[in-house]
Protein backbone atom coordinates (compact mmCIF):
# COMPACT_ATOMS: atom_id res chain seq x y z
CA UNK A 1 0.00 0.00 0.00
CA UNK A 2 1.26 3.48 -0.82
CA UNK A 3 2.49 6.08 1.66
CA UNK A 4 0.21 8.86 2.08
CA UNK A 5 1.62 12.22 2.80
CA UNK A 6 -0.30 15.70 3.40
CA UNK A 7 1.23 18.91 2.91
CA UNK A 8 0.26 22.10 1.60
CA UNK A 9 0.56 21.82 -1.98
CA UNK A 10 1.98 24.92 -3.43
CA UNK A 11 5.40 25.31 -1.14
CA UNK A 12 8.35 22.30 -0.50
CA UNK A 13 8.26 23.54 3.59
CA UNK A 14 8.47 21.09 5.79
CA UNK A 15 6.66 18.55 3.45
CA UNK A 16 9.82 18.30 1.75
CA UNK A 17 11.94 16.36 3.98
CA UNK A 18 9.30 13.67 4.48
CA UNK A 19 9.48 13.80 0.25
CA UNK A 20 13.37 13.37 -0.14
CA UNK A 21 12.88 10.26 2.17
CA UNK A 22 10.59 8.62 0.17
CA UNK A 23 12.30 9.84 -3.08
CA UNK A 24 15.25 8.82 -1.91
CA UNK A 25 14.23 5.12 -1.13
CA UNK A 26 11.70 4.63 -4.64
CA UNK A 27 9.10 4.44 -1.84
CA UNK A 28 5.56 4.30 -3.53
CA UNK A 29 3.31 6.79 -2.05
CA UNK A 30 1.24 9.92 -2.91
CA UNK A 31 1.30 13.41 -2.12
CA UNK A 32 -2.17 13.88 -1.19
CA UNK A 33 -3.07 17.28 -1.33
CA UNK A 34 -1.20 17.83 -4.96
CA UNK A 35 -3.88 15.46 -6.34
CA UNK A 36 -7.81 16.45 -7.16
CA UNK A 37 -9.56 16.49 -4.13
CA UNK A 38 -6.61 15.86 -1.74
CA UNK A 39 -7.35 19.37 0.10
CA UNK A 40 -10.72 18.45 1.30
CA UNK A 41 -8.93 15.08 2.37
CA UNK A 42 -6.42 16.77 4.13
CA UNK A 43 -8.38 19.29 5.61
CA UNK A 44 -10.77 16.40 6.93
CA UNK A 45 -7.75 14.48 8.49
CA UNK A 46 -6.88 17.49 10.66
CA UNK A 47 -10.51 18.96 11.67
CA UNK A 48 -12.89 16.12 11.14
CA UNK A 49 -14.74 15.24 14.41
CA UNK A 50 -13.86 11.29 14.31
CA UNK A 51 -10.09 11.60 14.05
CA UNK A 52 -9.06 9.88 17.53
CA UNK A 53 -5.07 10.97 16.90
CA UNK A 54 -5.57 14.75 15.14
CA UNK A 55 -2.74 16.34 13.97
CA UNK A 56 -2.04 19.84 14.63
CA UNK A 57 -0.69 20.69 11.95
CA UNK A 58 0.73 19.33 7.91
CA UNK A 59 3.28 17.58 7.41
CA UNK A 60 1.55 14.29 8.29
CA UNK A 61 2.07 10.54 6.30
CA UNK A 62 -0.84 7.80 6.19
CA UNK A 63 1.02 4.04 6.70
CA UNK A 64 -1.48 1.87 6.57
CA UNK A 65 -3.75 2.38 9.84
CA UNK A 66 -0.90 4.67 11.66
CA UNK A 67 -1.68 8.43 11.46
CA UNK A 68 1.34 10.17 12.18
CA UNK A 69 2.30 14.29 12.07
CA UNK A 70 5.57 16.66 13.24
CA UNK A 71 8.52 16.56 10.38
CA UNK A 72 10.71 14.76 12.62
CA UNK A 73 8.56 12.10 14.00
CA UNK A 74 7.41 11.11 10.30
CA UNK A 75 10.96 10.74 9.79
CA UNK A 76 12.19 8.33 13.25
CA UNK A 77 9.06 6.13 11.69
CA UNK A 78 10.37 6.27 8.19
CA UNK A 79 13.91 5.64 9.06
CA UNK A 80 13.18 1.86 10.07
CA UNK A 81 10.57 1.67 7.29
CA UNK A 82 13.01 2.54 4.56
CA UNK A 83 16.78 1.75 6.08
CA UNK A 84 17.25 5.72 6.32
CA UNK A 85 18.55 4.95 9.63
CA UNK A 86 20.61 2.66 12.04
CA UNK A 87 18.47 -0.60 13.58
CA UNK A 88 20.54 0.25 16.98
CA UNK A 89 18.44 2.27 19.22
CA UNK A 90 21.40 4.50 20.27
CA UNK A 91 21.88 4.96 16.36
CA UNK A 92 18.18 6.21 16.37
CA UNK A 93 18.04 8.59 19.12
CA UNK A 94 21.16 10.06 17.29
CA UNK A 95 19.66 10.29 14.06
CA UNK A 96 16.70 11.79 15.55
CA UNK A 97 18.62 14.21 17.96
CA UNK A 98 20.25 15.73 14.82
CA UNK A 99 16.86 15.80 12.96
CA UNK A 100 15.50 17.80 16.25
CA UNK A 101 18.73 20.12 15.95
CA UNK A 102 17.64 20.66 12.26
CA UNK A 103 13.95 21.17 12.99
CA UNK A 104 15.11 24.37 15.39
CA UNK A 105 17.08 25.66 12.72
CA UNK A 106 14.27 25.48 9.92
CA UNK A 107 12.11 27.31 12.79
CA UNK A 108 14.71 30.30 13.05
CA UNK A 109 14.78 30.24 9.37
CA UNK A 110 11.21 30.82 8.87
CA UNK A 111 11.03 33.62 11.54
CA UNK A 112 13.44 35.66 9.49
CA UNK A 113 10.79 36.66 7.35
CA UNK A 114 7.64 35.87 10.94
CA UNK A 115 8.99 36.71 13.67
CA UNK A 116 6.42 38.55 14.96
CA UNK A 117 3.16 36.17 13.93
CA UNK A 118 2.19 33.72 10.81
CA UNK A 119 -0.93 35.65 10.51
CA UNK A 120 0.51 38.61 9.76
CA UNK A 121 2.28 39.99 6.20
CA UNK A 122 5.87 39.98 5.91
CA UNK A 123 5.12 43.56 4.88
CA UNK A 124 3.77 44.20 8.19
CA UNK A 125 6.22 42.94 10.31
CA UNK A 126 9.11 43.89 7.66
CA UNK A 127 11.65 46.08 10.43
CA UNK A 128 11.48 43.09 13.06
CA UNK A 129 12.27 40.73 10.11
CA UNK A 130 15.16 43.08 9.60
CA UNK A 131 15.98 43.03 13.06
CA UNK A 132 15.54 39.41 13.16
CA UNK A 133 18.01 38.53 10.20
CA UNK A 134 20.48 40.54 11.08
CA UNK A 135 21.23 38.01 14.31
CA UNK A 136 20.13 35.28 12.23
CA UNK A 137 22.82 35.47 9.94
CA UNK A 138 25.53 37.09 12.43
CA UNK A 139 25.43 34.32 14.83
CA UNK A 140 22.70 31.63 14.66
CA UNK A 141 23.72 30.61 11.12
CA UNK A 142 27.24 30.20 11.91
CA UNK A 143 26.57 28.40 14.92
CA UNK A 144 23.96 25.77 13.41
CA UNK A 145 26.69 25.23 10.34
CA UNK A 146 29.39 24.96 12.55
CA UNK A 147 27.49 22.70 14.54
CA UNK A 148 26.91 20.09 11.82
CA UNK A 149 30.40 20.23 10.55
CA UNK A 150 31.84 19.12 13.57
CA UNK A 151 29.31 16.55 13.74
CA UNK A 152 30.70 15.60 10.49
CA UNK A 153 33.98 16.12 11.15
CA UNK A 154 33.89 13.99 14.62
CA UNK A 155 32.08 10.97 12.97
CA UNK A 156 34.09 8.22 13.80
CA UNK A 157 32.76 6.13 10.85
CA UNK A 158 32.88 8.78 8.21
CA UNK A 159 33.09 12.37 7.40
CA UNK A 160 30.75 11.59 4.09
CA UNK A 161 27.93 10.86 6.49
CA UNK A 162 26.10 12.64 9.80
CA UNK A 163 25.72 8.96 10.99
CA UNK A 164 27.81 5.84 10.61
CA UNK A 165 29.02 5.22 7.12
CA UNK A 166 25.59 4.98 5.61
CA UNK A 167 22.91 7.93 4.06
CA UNK A 168 20.35 8.71 6.44
CA UNK A 169 17.34 11.01 6.75
CA UNK A 170 19.56 13.38 8.59
CA UNK A 171 21.65 13.82 5.31
CA UNK A 172 18.43 14.11 3.18
CA UNK A 173 17.52 17.04 5.49
CA UNK A 174 21.01 18.51 6.06
CA UNK A 175 20.80 18.85 2.31
CA UNK A 176 17.60 20.83 2.22
CA UNK A 177 18.71 23.20 4.45
CA UNK A 178 21.77 24.13 2.52
CA UNK A 179 19.37 24.26 -0.56
CA UNK A 180 16.99 26.36 1.26
CA UNK A 181 19.63 28.79 2.59
CA UNK A 182 21.51 28.96 -0.74
CA UNK A 183 17.79 30.15 -2.22
CA UNK A 184 16.81 32.65 0.52
CA UNK A 185 20.01 33.89 1.46
CA UNK A 186 22.32 33.65 -1.57
CA UNK A 187 24.80 36.06 -0.24
CA UNK A 188 25.64 34.82 3.06
CA UNK A 189 25.90 31.26 2.02
CA UNK A 190 28.35 32.07 -0.56
CA UNK A 191 30.55 33.20 2.11
CA UNK A 192 29.32 30.93 5.01
CA UNK A 193 29.53 27.54 2.54
CA UNK A 194 33.83 27.79 2.60
CA UNK A 195 33.87 27.72 6.02
CA UNK A 196 31.86 24.08 6.40
CA UNK A 197 33.70 22.08 3.30
CA UNK A 198 31.84 19.16 5.28
CA UNK A 199 28.64 20.02 5.18
CA UNK A 200 28.71 21.83 2.11
CA UNK A 201 30.18 18.58 0.45
CA UNK A 202 27.41 16.36 1.76
CA UNK A 203 24.89 18.56 0.01
CA UNK A 204 26.20 18.24 -3.01
CA UNK A 205 26.73 14.87 -3.02
CA UNK A 206 23.30 14.14 -1.88
CA UNK A 207 22.26 16.22 -4.70
CA UNK A 208 24.46 13.79 -7.06
CA UNK A 209 22.35 10.92 -5.83
CA UNK A 210 20.61 9.20 -9.12
CA UNK A 211 17.03 8.78 -7.12
CA UNK A 212 17.46 12.71 -6.17
CA UNK A 213 19.20 14.13 -9.48
CA UNK A 214 15.65 12.74 -11.10
CA UNK A 215 13.40 13.69 -8.12
CA UNK A 216 15.34 17.34 -8.36
CA UNK A 217 14.45 17.59 -12.18
CA UNK A 218 10.96 16.64 -11.90
CA UNK A 219 7.64 18.54 -11.36
CA UNK A 220 7.28 16.59 -8.01
CA UNK A 221 9.82 18.70 -6.45
CA UNK A 222 7.85 21.78 -5.96
CA UNK A 223 10.38 25.16 -6.63
CA UNK A 224 11.31 27.61 -3.57
CA UNK A 225 8.75 30.56 -3.06
CA UNK A 226 7.74 33.58 -1.38
CA UNK A 227 5.11 31.84 0.53
CA UNK A 228 6.99 28.85 1.90
CA UNK A 229 9.74 28.18 4.83
CA UNK A 230 12.96 29.52 3.08
CA UNK A 231 12.35 33.01 0.92
CA UNK A 232 14.28 35.06 -0.32
CA UNK A 233 14.22 38.96 0.48
CA UNK A 234 17.39 40.76 -0.61
CA UNK A 235 17.10 43.05 2.28
CA UNK A 236 17.42 40.02 4.73
CA UNK A 237 20.48 38.85 2.87
CA UNK A 238 22.57 41.77 4.59
CA UNK B 1 23.56 3.05 37.89
CA UNK B 2 21.87 6.83 38.29
CA UNK B 3 20.77 8.70 35.04
CA UNK B 4 22.33 11.80 34.73
CA UNK B 5 20.67 14.97 33.62
CA UNK B 6 22.34 18.12 32.73
CA UNK B 7 20.88 21.04 32.10
CA UNK B 8 21.58 24.98 33.30
CA UNK B 9 21.63 24.76 37.06
CA UNK B 10 19.74 27.67 37.66
CA UNK B 11 16.05 27.77 35.84
CA UNK B 12 13.06 25.10 35.34
CA UNK B 13 13.36 25.48 31.74
CA UNK B 14 13.65 22.86 29.15
CA UNK B 15 15.25 20.87 31.57
CA UNK B 16 12.22 20.06 33.74
CA UNK B 17 10.47 18.08 31.20
CA UNK B 18 12.95 15.33 32.26
CA UNK B 19 12.71 16.44 36.00
CA UNK B 20 9.16 15.75 36.07
CA UNK B 21 9.65 12.11 34.24
CA UNK B 22 12.72 10.86 36.03
CA UNK B 23 10.99 12.26 39.50
CA UNK B 24 6.98 10.88 38.73
CA UNK B 25 8.94 7.46 38.31
CA UNK B 26 11.23 7.86 41.45
CA UNK B 27 14.12 7.08 38.82
CA UNK B 28 17.94 7.27 40.54
CA UNK B 29 19.13 10.80 39.14
CA UNK B 30 21.81 13.61 39.19
CA UNK B 31 21.14 17.05 38.35
CA UNK B 32 24.93 17.43 37.18
CA UNK B 33 24.83 21.20 36.82
CA UNK B 34 23.59 21.98 40.22
CA UNK B 35 26.71 19.63 42.35
CA UNK B 36 29.56 21.03 43.02
CA UNK B 37 31.98 20.97 39.29
CA UNK B 38 28.88 20.16 37.45
CA UNK B 39 29.28 23.04 35.42
CA UNK B 40 32.63 21.98 34.22
CA UNK B 41 31.37 18.45 33.32
CA UNK B 42 28.66 19.64 31.14
CA UNK B 43 30.64 22.19 29.22
CA UNK B 44 33.15 19.50 28.40
CA UNK B 45 30.37 17.45 26.94
CA UNK B 46 29.03 20.17 24.75
CA UNK B 47 32.18 21.67 23.51
CA UNK B 48 34.99 19.08 24.48
CA UNK B 49 37.05 17.97 21.53
CA UNK B 50 36.54 14.03 21.85
CA UNK B 51 32.97 13.63 22.34
CA UNK B 52 31.42 11.53 19.37
CA UNK B 53 27.69 12.76 19.26
CA UNK B 54 27.83 16.15 20.81
CA UNK B 55 24.31 17.76 21.87
CA UNK B 56 23.99 21.18 20.66
CA UNK B 57 22.09 22.36 23.91
CA UNK B 58 21.52 21.50 27.02
CA UNK B 59 19.29 19.72 28.34
CA UNK B 60 21.37 16.14 27.75
CA UNK B 61 20.87 13.07 29.39
CA UNK B 62 23.73 10.45 30.06
CA UNK B 63 22.69 6.55 30.88
CA UNK B 64 25.33 4.25 30.82
CA UNK B 65 26.96 4.82 27.81
CA UNK B 66 24.19 6.81 25.56
CA UNK B 67 24.20 10.51 25.81
CA UNK B 68 20.95 12.05 24.22
CA UNK B 69 19.70 15.23 23.60
CA UNK B 70 16.99 17.16 22.63
CA UNK B 71 14.28 17.36 25.32
CA UNK B 72 11.47 15.46 22.73
CA UNK B 73 14.12 12.88 22.39
CA UNK B 74 15.01 12.46 25.82
CA UNK B 75 11.51 12.19 26.58
CA UNK B 76 11.43 9.43 23.47
CA UNK B 77 13.66 7.36 25.57
CA UNK B 78 12.82 7.56 29.02
CA UNK B 79 8.96 6.85 28.11
CA UNK B 80 10.48 3.19 27.32
CA UNK B 81 12.80 2.95 29.98
CA UNK B 82 10.66 4.03 32.72
CA UNK B 83 7.56 2.92 31.19
CA UNK B 84 6.00 6.40 31.09
CA UNK B 85 4.90 5.84 27.24
CA UNK B 86 2.65 3.16 25.86
CA UNK B 87 5.53 0.17 24.72
CA UNK B 88 3.19 -0.08 20.87
CA UNK B 89 5.36 1.24 18.09
CA UNK B 90 1.85 3.21 17.40
CA UNK B 91 1.76 4.47 20.38
CA UNK B 92 5.50 5.79 21.28
CA UNK B 93 4.67 7.64 17.92
CA UNK B 94 1.76 9.54 19.13
CA UNK B 95 3.37 10.34 22.52
CA UNK B 96 5.99 11.52 20.72
CA UNK B 97 3.89 13.91 18.71
CA UNK B 98 1.97 15.41 21.07
CA UNK B 99 5.67 15.83 22.84
CA UNK B 100 6.74 17.88 19.73
CA UNK B 101 3.59 20.01 19.80
CA UNK B 102 4.22 20.80 23.22
CA UNK B 103 7.56 21.93 22.11
CA UNK B 104 6.35 24.00 19.50
CA UNK B 105 4.13 25.36 22.12
CA UNK B 106 6.60 25.99 24.49
CA UNK B 107 9.67 27.86 21.91
CA UNK B 108 6.63 30.31 21.36
CA UNK B 109 6.31 31.08 25.19
CA UNK B 110 9.55 31.47 24.97
CA UNK B 111 9.77 33.88 22.10
CA UNK B 112 7.29 35.96 23.55
CA UNK B 113 10.03 37.64 25.61
CA UNK B 114 12.50 36.99 23.29
CA UNK B 115 11.00 37.49 20.02
CA UNK B 116 14.16 38.58 17.85
CA UNK B 117 17.56 37.26 19.77
CA UNK B 118 18.11 35.50 22.83
CA UNK B 119 21.74 36.80 22.54
CA UNK B 120 19.82 40.60 23.11
CA UNK B 121 17.94 41.66 26.78
CA UNK B 122 14.16 41.45 27.15
CA UNK B 123 14.97 45.34 27.31
CA UNK B 124 16.10 45.55 23.88
CA UNK B 125 13.36 44.09 22.23
CA UNK B 126 10.67 45.06 24.42
CA UNK B 127 8.38 46.44 21.61
CA UNK B 128 8.75 43.48 19.56
CA UNK B 129 7.78 41.55 22.54
CA UNK B 130 4.71 43.42 23.01
CA UNK B 131 3.47 43.11 19.83
CA UNK B 132 4.39 39.42 19.25
CA UNK B 133 2.94 38.45 23.15
CA UNK B 134 -0.05 40.31 21.75
CA UNK B 135 -0.77 37.73 18.82
CA UNK B 136 0.56 34.84 20.79
CA UNK B 137 -2.43 35.56 23.88
CA UNK B 138 -5.02 36.06 21.16
CA UNK B 139 -4.58 33.23 18.54
CA UNK B 140 -1.75 30.80 19.26
CA UNK B 141 -2.49 29.85 22.85
CA UNK B 142 -6.53 28.89 22.08
CA UNK B 143 -5.14 27.00 19.34
CA UNK B 144 -2.80 25.23 21.19
CA UNK B 145 -4.99 24.51 24.45
CA UNK B 146 -7.82 23.80 22.12
CA UNK B 147 -5.75 21.21 20.41
CA UNK B 148 -5.11 19.01 23.42
CA UNK B 149 -8.57 19.96 24.75
CA UNK B 150 -9.59 17.92 21.90
CA UNK B 151 -7.08 15.32 21.99
CA UNK B 152 -8.22 14.22 25.60
CA UNK B 153 -11.94 14.79 24.81
CA UNK B 154 -11.19 11.92 21.75
CA UNK B 155 -9.03 9.72 23.62
CA UNK B 156 -11.16 6.42 23.21
CA UNK B 157 -9.47 5.30 26.68
CA UNK B 158 -10.09 8.23 29.15
CA UNK B 159 -10.21 11.82 28.82
CA UNK B 160 -8.20 12.10 32.12
CA UNK B 161 -4.74 10.88 29.99
CA UNK B 162 -3.32 11.93 26.78
CA UNK B 163 -2.87 8.93 25.47
CA UNK B 164 -4.47 5.93 26.64
CA UNK B 165 -5.35 5.20 30.00
CA UNK B 166 -2.37 5.51 31.90
CA UNK B 167 -0.38 8.37 32.97
CA UNK B 168 2.50 9.61 30.05
CA UNK B 169 5.40 11.89 29.92
CA UNK B 170 3.22 13.77 27.92
CA UNK B 171 0.64 14.52 30.76
CA UNK B 172 4.00 15.31 33.20
CA UNK B 173 4.72 18.05 30.35
CA UNK B 174 1.15 19.56 29.76
CA UNK B 175 1.36 19.86 33.48
CA UNK B 176 4.80 21.87 33.30
CA UNK B 177 3.03 24.17 30.25
CA UNK B 178 -0.11 24.88 32.49
CA UNK B 179 2.24 25.65 35.48
CA UNK B 180 4.59 27.41 33.41
CA UNK B 181 1.41 29.71 31.70
CA UNK B 182 0.01 30.00 34.96
CA UNK B 183 3.23 31.94 36.07
CA UNK B 184 3.96 34.23 33.27
CA UNK B 185 0.61 34.47 31.72
CA UNK B 186 -2.07 35.17 35.06
CA UNK B 187 -4.20 37.04 33.52
CA UNK B 188 -4.60 35.31 30.42
CA UNK B 189 -4.64 31.81 31.92
CA UNK B 190 -7.81 32.98 34.37
CA UNK B 191 -9.63 33.33 31.44
CA UNK B 192 -8.12 30.57 28.94
CA UNK B 193 -8.69 28.14 31.57
CA UNK B 194 -12.18 27.70 31.85
CA UNK B 195 -12.32 27.00 28.12
CA UNK B 196 -10.12 24.18 28.25
CA UNK B 197 -11.28 22.06 31.67
CA UNK B 198 -10.01 19.00 30.31
CA UNK B 199 -6.27 20.23 30.23
CA UNK B 200 -7.00 21.95 33.49
CA UNK B 201 -7.85 19.01 35.54
CA UNK B 202 -4.87 17.03 34.09
CA UNK B 203 -2.95 19.70 35.37
CA UNK B 204 -4.46 19.44 38.74
CA UNK B 205 -4.10 16.28 38.61
CA UNK B 206 -0.55 15.49 37.72
CA UNK B 207 0.21 18.16 40.71
CA UNK B 208 -1.97 15.95 42.89
CA UNK B 209 0.11 12.76 42.24
CA UNK B 210 1.90 11.79 45.27
CA UNK B 211 5.82 12.03 44.09
CA UNK B 212 5.18 14.67 42.02
CA UNK B 213 3.38 16.98 45.20
CA UNK B 214 6.14 15.89 47.03
CA UNK B 215 8.45 17.29 44.29
CA UNK B 216 7.21 20.35 43.74
CA UNK B 217 7.90 21.01 47.64
CA UNK B 218 11.24 20.21 47.52
CA UNK B 219 14.16 21.96 46.84
CA UNK B 220 14.94 19.96 43.82
CA UNK B 221 12.09 21.86 42.05
CA UNK B 222 13.57 25.17 40.86
CA UNK B 223 11.02 28.16 40.98
CA UNK B 224 10.03 29.86 37.73
CA UNK B 225 11.99 33.09 37.34
CA UNK B 226 13.13 35.63 34.96
CA UNK B 227 15.68 33.97 32.97
CA UNK B 228 13.95 30.86 32.03
CA UNK B 229 11.15 29.68 28.97
CA UNK B 230 8.65 31.17 31.59
CA UNK B 231 8.49 34.80 32.23
CA UNK B 232 6.07 37.27 34.13
CA UNK B 233 6.52 40.51 32.85
CA UNK B 234 2.79 42.10 33.49
CA UNK B 235 3.07 44.39 30.18
CA UNK B 236 3.15 40.91 28.00
CA UNK B 237 -0.18 39.41 29.92
CA UNK B 238 -2.65 42.06 28.31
Amino acid sequence: MAYELYYWPSTPGRGEFVRLALEESGADYLDIARRGGGMPRMMKLMNGPRVATPPFAPPFLRSGKLLIAQTANILLYLGQELSLAPATDAGQLWTHQLQLTMADFVGEAHDTHHPIANSLYYEEQKREAKRYAEQFRKNRVPKYLGYFEKVLSRNPKSDRYLVGARLTYADLSLFEIVAGMRYAFPKLMKRQEKKYPLVTALADRVADRPRITAYLGSKRRLPYDQVGIFRHYAELDG
